[in-house]
């Protein structure tokens, strides 16, 4: 299997599922979608295991957000929604990934109708964990993310309270544009997001059928 | 020089400067940014020249915007906005694009505060020239634009009508995230963009002291 580095070096393109779970809808006073929404990270946001610390740009309310990330296996182009095994067949491997979000540069590229690119496309916000083999995750929609702050839980939910199910996701995806071998998809984080600033540590993990998978542990100071 | 097939293949992020020409920036009703702001569309919407027709998604209006482009040759951090030698030396060549746009998606999207990414993301929606030298554009800041419909002039200005010149979009850009080698920056259209639909045919071109540079030719249908 790839190593996580040829994962960053060959990723083109990053999608994320906006407002996918009902309670992180509400908490942020946003309207809950009829369909699912999706937004681009540049792959230069991915920051590898290790590899430091999540950089806060000066005036900027820095947000975590852990999700669920799913490494495409090969071209999807018009999948049907209800093709689950399509969808499963088309995913190589799974990541635990934080989209890291400029709240306040967010809420005003809302408010003005901006685009979000740059809100969410900062060096460093993508922290992600090392590669999680298909095998590990049978079920991607029973999957327990977590998320802490300096030991602080703040982010703790199953993947089976998601409103858009991975085939749906990735079949309004693919409508819009081809997904490639290589390209990252992240699901949607559940309720609990909130600021993290310079000194704070990030702890982020996974667990099925209640067994901690240790390539999805991530840390970042 | 790389192939234009070799330019798709290794772009892992195409950044695109929106209003940065004042008549566009009045022609949509926008206001005029007081900093270049800019937004992402993914590599998968690139179409090659000769690769067929621009596919109008059901339901969508479909603009084109003709846009200089660069390729960028190396790694660019924080550059500094009077830097133009820097902003010079860091381009490794140049193409013609069209920033095709779902502008009733957009538009929808700018109401609800909600990204740009479907709106300019769909598939052929980045149809590009073959690749232009450095040496036949000696400064990019003069070099004329045009697009026309079905033969009907409809874009044909200077790219010295930017309200930000490109050494300073590089900066902005590159002070939220790392431009690396390969990655497109397009620059803005100037005024007259519109739709086409199915059966139009789009040309552009691009004139340096007059004179058509042959590269820069773009013909869809
Ligand atoms: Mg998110
Ligand atoms: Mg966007
Ligand atoms: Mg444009």
């Amino acid at each position: 299997m790839a190593s996580i580095q040829s994962i960053r070096a060959n990723c083109r393109k990053v999608m994320c599922i906006g407002r996918n779970y009902a309670d992180h809808v509400k908490e942020l006073n946003n309207q809950r979608p009829k369909q699912p929404f999706f937004f681009l990270k540049p792959p230069s946001s991915i920051l590898l295991p290790g590899a430091g610390p999540v950089l806060r740009p000066k005036g900027v309310t820095m947000h975590y957000e852990v999700e669920l990330g799913l490494i495409m296996g090969k071209t999807v182009k018009d999948l049907h929604p209800d093709d689950t095994q399509g969808a499963l067949d088309a995913i190589k491997g799974y990541i635990l990934a934080i989209d890291m979000t400029a709240r306040n540069v967010q809420d005003e590229a809302k408010k003005k109708g901006l685009p979000w690119s740059i809100a969410k496309g900062f060096d460093t916000f993508l922290p992600i964990s090392n590669l999680i083999s298909k095998s590990l995750i049978p079920d991607p929609q029973n999957a327990h993310l977590w998320l802490s702050v300096n030991d602080q839980m703040k982010q703790a939910d199953n993947t089976d309270l998601m409103l858009f199910r991975i085939p749906r996701q990735l079949s309004d995806i693919s409508r819009v544009m081809t997904l490639e071998e290589g390209d990252i998809v992240l699901t949607g984080t559940p309720k609990g997001v909130g600021p993290v600033g310079t000194g704070d540590v990030m702890r982020a993990g996974l667990k099925v059928d209640g067994r901690d998978i240790e390539e999805a542990r991530i840390e970042v100071p």
